[in-house]
């Protein structure tokens, strides 16, 4: 539940990588560029992290487990230890973090896993100083492909524009996966509804509680990153260019559209769950109903074959040549008419 | 679900019409009046947009859908690319947006749709820029006769007032569609309950979700929009006029009434599925109950028949003369006897 | 649900009834008093509605159908279209609106019907202008005569304060309708708490949501005004005398207790809820068991019974002088068993 | 329900006792006391209240049924008409009042009835006004005798402390009364649920929402009276000497701590009801599934004997010497096999 | 439940300890440090608390319930009567208080009880003045040992701070005991859903809820520590330096870390509740339907059986020579059709 009591007790500022175990070295690419040109390099482990100063750096840190790598990377920065455990720390609550030399700005982003398709979070870190922002997290994926494309292109607005454009550019590509797992768990929970309509079983049950888990997590990954760009929005101290100001008004709308979604989700959720207790209250129902229904109209035909068994000596009836089909006839009368009068009372 | 996810990865700014797909052109018509003159226009695609600078011009933009139109007539009236993005996102959220020149506002409205009986939403649009006023939706409906009606006598309030006056018409115009729709929802309502007081069945279940779900939707829609039109109303920056005022402050007593309605519909809902448990259960119990009563007064019969259907030597009831017609006098009085004894327990 | 969708699409302004139709002009009184004399007089249709500007002037308006009357007095004070439209419109959420000449103020008061025992909303709107204040409501009761009553002396209160005081004076009289409702409802779930326990019937369940949605529909009716004395009280401009204040403070007060009554009595109606379903259960599992209890009893002798009417050649018990009457003992021994066994248990 | 409604539509600042019927006159006690003196004296009716101006005066008025006394100190304090009418009306929300000259606040203590052990409230008013306070309430108890004690000793911190500090000395006092209740309530929902685990009944249902409907009103009381300290200490206007301002947070603690305490007692009563609900339906279905399970096992050995009980011409078995008892040992085999398979399928 | 009330009525500032009986003597221990030199002591009862001047000193104060021992050292360090009676009272809800000499701050920190596996609280007070900071708690365990080790190296930041950073390091580690304590309730949990998924007890319930009630209180435990911590960052009057500022939000963070756990853990148990009640309704259902299928098949047999019982004397069935076998055969079937049926319905 809480590997961060791993933690507990040790000196705070001290890194302890917070997450699956991993031993490779962490892979550093740094993708410089201005209006001019365009330089991509891989940085191998104790080279400096920094590029040139007249160009915008973006450095791809991937792999936070290599505790090593971070802190170099920091103490070339000079950053503050706190943030250097922070980065490492990949259960870190969203938050964001401004002194006179950094900005620091922690989230997590979702995808879903394909094999077991539950919603997986990653904590993404970004540290901005001066012209240079750091993109931290464990593992890689396409993405750095797709920011070499937008790149690309000379006239792109994202190659033309500061490092506040940049760091827009990377919270709203991770604030957009978001849209992907809300749509996962949507198609999910409609498929959950069809299978429930045929047949209800024990484990949509499960299934419910399963999707109602990741609307709640995904809600307290998306719920603090909103606080925090909205704080960024109101407080800004010189960091943002009027410019980009809308750009980032949207990813905080986007934030707010994900929330809406995810409030829908889970009342459909909750809706799910109402729903797969009353069909299998009605199944249950219909089932007992009509077990006892059959034994309702058998219970009174007992009864008269019951009275024609008994041993009187003097009972007319049994002295009669077609007392027998009579008898016959009458248990059918009766049994047909208990089930023409449950018909009609709409009972099955 | 989430239809959004289309665009999640695009770089933002691109243009993306998120809806069900169209491939007609847009359908523009331009209204120009003062007090003097009223002339309507269709604009063809390739004309310019803009009317003439001493009218107002009111310029209804059916077919967000057509991304090129949207396109050229943002580029004409400069409007900034993530505004003409979320004209075309027929999926977001309400939300206002202010720069020197332009007023951009997006809200939902809604109507029944006649054949599925069910809820639907058509995002709207409006961009004020010096007295130009354009209204952005996908279809067309009769309210572009209504506002010409409106227009068409010289004394009308409408005629005489400034481009702030226009948009509280069309707002107002929007927003009344929700009483449409409460009313119909009501009485949806209503309607399910008395069908359910007669014989509640599964599907009722259904529609009450259905109804739960479109309250929600509605709240959703109405909720942001309130907000906008507080915030307007606090913190204008010159666009409205104060006799304008009041009107505005008018629709924002419309919005709370409208979420008053909402929350009032939403208790009624739940009280309905209450209702329809406790029926349903009701019912069930009332049949179970009957069975097991008819069950219980056969038993002990059965029992007495199959004592005398015993093979002892010796019964001496068996050699009785009268002995079966006893026996059945007998059970006679026991069966009334335990139905007279339900009855009194009012047990059925 | 929502007669004002009546008015949807209609021109704003318009004043347009909402209610029951009534066809009658309505009737109008002006109580004109200063320290030293008091007239009343009833006010004819197109007669001017100004009273005696040295004297304050209560003129109660009963008959908001008649909308050609609340137009002409609207036109006689300068009154805006909006709030006239406001007055008609019966349907109303309480507010209040202030400009440099009036002060309007719209709230719901609340009565019982006698006849149907539910609760019933009546809007009445206050126009204070200089020193004139008029009620506008729809029905007349013995209001009138009570607040002649209290004007008859010369030293009451009420005669010697301004305008403000007389509003307040007429607020307290409509706020303090609510408790005699909130008394009537309170009794009424007593009454069926007593009901219930005696036996509980479905028609008690649609009691409680009667009750439940009264209980709401009430606090939609104060909650409103609750936050109007209190905006009042925050940003009076000049209105009212330092002393009449507090009295005002009082009716918030009074509407704060209200509030926790309501929620005090919403409390107790899901309590009911819950009792109700339990009695209801609590029977039903009764009686179920009790049947269960009876049918349980009578199968092991059945099963005896069987098995002495197996025609097996050697049944050596068949051909015992009294092993009919030990068989019957049996069964007599192993029915008072089981009973004893179950009463042990403490299963009835 | 609310008595509060004897009031409605009399004149504003009438004073009309609200609470069960006394005749006997109030019963006042003034206790004056500085550094150097103490003097307790009973007032009669027609005496002046006030005390020595040099002297801190400390009038304990007991029975606020008698209105008349009331008014003669409302009168003699210069109290404001609608302050006495608080005083009387003991179903008052806890408030607070100040002007110039005095300081009125009312609160509720509560204690648990002996006899009934349910809780009461009472009110308590405190009125200061120059170094006088009047603690209005309507019974007596020993609460006189334990202030006289505390201000016997020369070196007490109260008798050395001004009006301000007396006042805290008995606001705390009242206060902790709510912690007696608050442990009775405990202790009566621990012995709640002892006894519901030894055999729940419908009886513990009402005491569960008894306990409910208590730790509702506890919080009814205490949440004004934080609200009325805190306001208290953020605008004190100069009455509260800097050194009491320790105590009065000391109250406001103890405030938000019964708070705690009551939401803590709130969500245990939750509990015990899903307890109660949870035990009750076990019960109920331990038994139905035990006399289901008897049904069942004699059900097939029934069969076996109607079988047997066939009159068929030919039936080897029945010749058979030993058939008999095969039979009977046939069935004695199905009955323990059924058992023995529904204890392995552990079903009781 | 509330041994608070063991205080009511008992003049405040009286120092009342309220907690587990103890008799020992307090267990004092000074540190002392600066950059040069650190000195650890033990102080005996009498001994005066304060340590050197130049020096940090950290008392660690075993054993609040010495009530005298707690009186000296508020005596000698002039602390407020009411500060001293909360250290005492281990009941207090988490609180700071700040005079110019003092700083007061009481926190509750959390363990898990090795024997019962149930959450234990601890109060923890601070008291700092000047550069001596007092921990005062009831148990002693390692703590002290940890402390020193992290004091033992002269270039640990602890021992280059000032008495701001050292309240840091202390207010850290009690609050990452709260990790510890998250972790085995959510491992306790996840045990307690896979022990249901086996067999649903009622006892699990009880844990269900203990679980519960633990989450509500560890709630209740730091909510008021964040507010306090927030409030410090928000309002500190030149105690904090500006360096440590960093480290007192990262405290903060954790805080909201585990609230959100918190609440996470609340959604997971009501998760597990709701697991529960379908898990038990659907075994019992699986039960009951299982035996009413078996009386449903066999009660057709019976009635045929019963049938043949008859004694009529015709009836030629009897007679048949094979007339037994036909009968065995054609119950066979009926009882394998019905079972054929039940299977095909899918109702067992």
């Amino acid at each position: 539940m809480n590997p961060l009591s791993k933690k507990a007790g040790i000196p705070p500022g001290s890194m302890v990588y917070i997450g699956p175990g991993r031993d490779s070295p962490a892979l550093v690419e740094r993708i410089s560029y201005n209006r001019d040109s365009l330089i991509v390099e891989q940085i191998s482990s104790g080279e400096p992290f920094s590029g040139k100063a007249d160009m915008i750096n973006l450095i791809l840190f991937h792999g936070v487990h290599d505790v090593q790598a971070v802190h170099g990377l920091a103490l070339e920065f000079g950053v503050h230890p706190l943030i250097s455990e922070d980065i490492v720390n990949t259960m870190h609550r969203p938050k964001v973090n401004r002194d006179d030399q950094h900005l620091f700005l922690t989230m997590k982003t979702c995808y879903t896993d394909k094999e077991t398709s539950s919603v997986r979070f990653e904590q993404i870190s970004f540290l901005v100083t001066g012209n240079t922002l750091v993109c931290f997290r464990e593992n890689a994926d396409d993405f750095s492909v797709k920011i070499r494309e937008r790149l690309a292109s000379k006239d792109s607005r994202l190659r033309n524009s500061g490092v506040d454009y940049l760091l827009y550019a990377l919270l709203d590509y991770f604030v957009d996966n978001y849209f992907h797992v809300l749509e996962q768990l949507g198609s999910e929970q409609d498929g959950l509804q069809e299978e429930m309509l045929d047949l209800p079983a024990a484990e949509h049950l499960e299934r419910i509680f399963k999707l109602r888990r990741e609307t709640s997590a995904l809600r307290q990954a998306i719920w603090p990153l909103r606080e925090i760009i909205n704080s960024f929005l109101n407080h800004d101290e010189g960091f943002m260019r009027s410019r980009t100001r809308a750009f980032f008004r949207d990813v905080h709308d986007h934030c707010l559209h994900i929330m809406d979604s995810l409030e829908m989700l889970r009342e459909m959720n909750t809706s799910l769950h109402e729903v797969y207790l009353s069909l299998a209250s009605h199944r249950l129902n219909t089932v007992m109903k009509l077990l006892t229904i059959i034994a309702t109209i058998f219970i009174p035909l007992t009864f008269i074959a019951g009275v024609y068994g008994m041993n009187f000596e003097y009972m007319p009836e049994l002295a009669w040549k077609a007392g027998y089909f009579i008898c016959l006839g009458f248990m059918a009368l009766i049994g047909l008419g208990l089930i023409g009068f449950f018909k009609y009372k709409r009972w099955f």
